[in-house]
């Protein structure tokens, strides 16, 4: 649990104490921003800066059948989140949302999702634009995004 | 880990012992589907069935802002999938695909990921059309989905 410091009338629940299913970090995002402060709010999937995502073993011949211009679901964990907050001010408002409301990271399960364009790919890694989260980011899980997506 | 029966030709490799972090489950998905053999090979998001999507306390209250008609993003976790295909076969189909490359949940993290439409809201549920997981699949997360999608 991240104590991030709490904004007026943010509004907490106590998070049960339990873990119900685990996780396997596959590999790293490489983006242009080592502090989350430095990240935009949301990616750009047509003029973000290149990214890469890369895979680590025993992962890579997962890749196969990926190609150049494929539309793609990234995952990944924002492990600076808090995971209490179920009541937030979106970044850099004043207004107050529900957590399923905003992409913010800090949610019960802090699972990034970003919808991305392949711009290339090889052994163990892929290159693509517009990933919004910091250098270093573990990734969880990549999936063809089926229904092309307007803007990515 | 399960032990779904592998195809020909299909390539496992020895998953890590170790959890890197963990999930909280935070609600559950009600659809028309007893058994993972019943479900759809893709939701529907216009001619799928009705479906919900219950929260669990203490969450609901992280809800608020969401309406009817807004796109979402429905996080879920696939407990039935074995976690150690790299290459295998797409449900019905006779080639061989990477886990990256293909929506299977048989994955290293097996997160399923839908897009759906929001056609009702209530104190601590969702309704809406298209999901297609089995009923009782565990519920991770919920986001709103900032980009339209052509088709959901």
């Amino acid at each position: 649990m991240n104590d991030a410091k709490l904004r007026d009338d943010e509004m907490t629940v106590d998070v049960p104490d339990r873990i119900d299913a685990g996780l396997l970090f596959i590999g790293v995002l490489r983006t242009p921003w080592r502090e989350v402060a430095d990240c935009p709010r949301q990616g750009d999937a047509e003029a973000g800066p290149s990214c890469r995502i890369e895979i680590a073993a025993p992962w890579p011949a997962a890749l196969a059948g990926i190609g150049v211009g494929d539309a793609i679901d990234v995952l990944y964990w924002l492990g600076d989140a808090r995971r209490d907050l179920v009541v937030q001010h979106p970044r850099g408002r004043s207004d107050l949302r529900g957590t399923f409301a905003i992409r913010s990271p800090h949610r019960p399960n802090p699972i990034g999702l970003s919808t991305v364009r392949v711009d290339g790919v090889e052994p163990a890694a892929l290159v693509v634009h517009g990933l919004d989260c910091r250098d270093g980011t573990p990734l969880i899980d990549i999936k063809p995004r089926l229904r092309p997506t307007s803007g990515a």
